[in-house]
């Protein structure tokens, strides 16, 4: 249809706030080259999106360009507006929007609202479809893709039927930098005791502005080593985290979809709650869900 | 005993972490000048207090001082050890720390450790011991002091028994000056449906990091409008701060002791939650403190 047969190869480019990730992917199906860098979609001056896609092209090849990520929002290159759910990969092909007809295409990201839900996501359908289509997952499914904004994501027959977004990853940072806490939290986060200790902590439920000031008084009066301040800020809040989560699908299987850095916080977090997780690498789940994607073009 | 009475007449200092407010008290009790500015403690450069002490000499007169406030912390001019709850007037004035014998003293804050809970106050404190030493509050009641800390306490028999921080104050500037919420957060919070709306959501007690990415969907899914966003954001933190504080002393009669900008917030939050606060000037409460404080001295 668009005379160019995506099956020959194209270029899958996960374009996120600050950071992108592309992949060349040949006509097997197989990466078969790939580089990250800093210019996310806010490194990006306005009206520059066409040399910065360009300058992919030509280190990866001129090849077709399938694009995922916040470079679809509001903010990015064009808006690829947000498809409601229940969603899956024909939902979100039906919804591409095309940069230039055939040539360059963006994902729509995803959301929900009603019964008292609101809530956006973007950049991480393309992994769920993937993981989906390649098997990674079942087709009902209760999945943790952990991240700035961590996403709890429920599947029924193969589509995202609802999601809750827990902005973990963006609350660990921002007081980390700033703020009463900051002095405190310069240590690496380990998955020790007190890791342990502020995730049940955050599993109980009280508020996160009194548990967090709490961190800097035990500090302050010797009941909690500076050192281990980080790694109970970190358990503290996934543990609150989980607690969203578990309140979404209590006693399913519970996959953590990601990178393996933050994965694998969550699987210590998720063994204090009781429950044992697997987990899936994001980027294998990505290049699947580009690789679906781009099967369905004509 | 120390060759100088302070009936005659004494300033005291609310020295904060960002700005300090001065007050020249006379031997009546009266406060006859003051002045307010930004040399908080982290605008003092390390050997700089004596110098910033004599600044405000100079401005209100050639009396001693009665400083509270961080200027106590282990970051200020002389650290003043925390007073372990329950503590009242007769515990700080025992405990005040004297960095110029009859000239210049600085307030101790208050401290509470153990059976799960730890936290500390430094500043609040003498606005406690105020309010009761002028009988704004009985003696036994159940205070809360808005701030950027703010500060559930209840006091029993004239004493701090025990209190709870919840950084709302701290996390609101966080989330409005960075971060994902930042760019809809600009609006003034007006006390209407959207703050109250915010409240009874915190009041329910979910994950803030959850509920804070919520109000970033709703605006950009059109069910909240962007000129809310701030109202409803307060109110969120309030609510789930207010649940913190109910959940101390549900059914007493809440006091809100502050800065009356703040009070009236936590007032009409406290409204939504079905409660009458009344409230007090933090203000007077300071004053009262001091000159209670003062009147202990030999």
């Amino acid at each position: 249809m668009w005379g160019m047969p995506w099956t020959r190869g194209f270029i899958a480019v996960d374009w996120g706030t600050t950071n992108r990730r592309a992949y060349r992917i040949d006509r097997q199906g197989e990466c078969t080259a790939s580089f990250e860098d800093g210019q996310g979609m806010l490194s990006v001056a306005p009206g520059g999106f066409p040399a910065a896609a360009e300058a992919i092209r030509e280190r990866l090849g001129d090849e077709p360009l399938l694009l995922a990520g916040m470079v679809g929002s509001t903010r990015g290159w064009v808006e690829a507006p947000y498809v409601p759910c229940p969603a899956g990969l024909d939902e979100l092909a039906a919804h591409l929007v095309w940069v230039e007809a055939g040539q360059v295409a963006i994902v729509p990201g995803m959301s929900i609202l009603g019964a008292g839900q609101a809530d956006v996501m973007r950049g991480e359908e393309i992994q769920m479809v993937g993981a989906l289509a390649a098997g990674l997952i079942p087709s009902d499914a209760f999945v943790c893709h952990p991240g700035t904004h961590n996403k709890w994501v429920t599947v029924a027959d193969n589509r995202i039927r609802t999601f809750r977004t827990v902005m973990t990853g963006e609350m660990f940072n921002q007081i980390s930098e700033r703020g009463t806490l900051a002095e405190m939290i310069g240590e690496k986060v380990t998955l020790g005791e007190a890791f342990r200790d502020g995730v049940a902590r955050g599993l109980d439920g009280a508020a996160l502005t009194a548990e967090l000031f709490s961190v800097r008084a035990r500090v302050l009066l010797g009941d909690l080593r500076r050192a281990d301040a980080a790694s109970f800020t970190s358990g503290l809040l996934i543990g609150a985290d989980i607690k969203v989560g578990l309140g979404m699908a209590r006693g399913a299987e519970m996959i953590l979809l990601g990178r393996p850095e933050l994965t694998r916080l969550y699987a210590a977090g998720a063994a204090v709650a009781g429950h044992v997780a697997r987990e899936i690498d994001g980027e294998t789940a990505f290049l699947a869900g580009a690789l679906a994607l781009a099967r369905t073009l004509p």
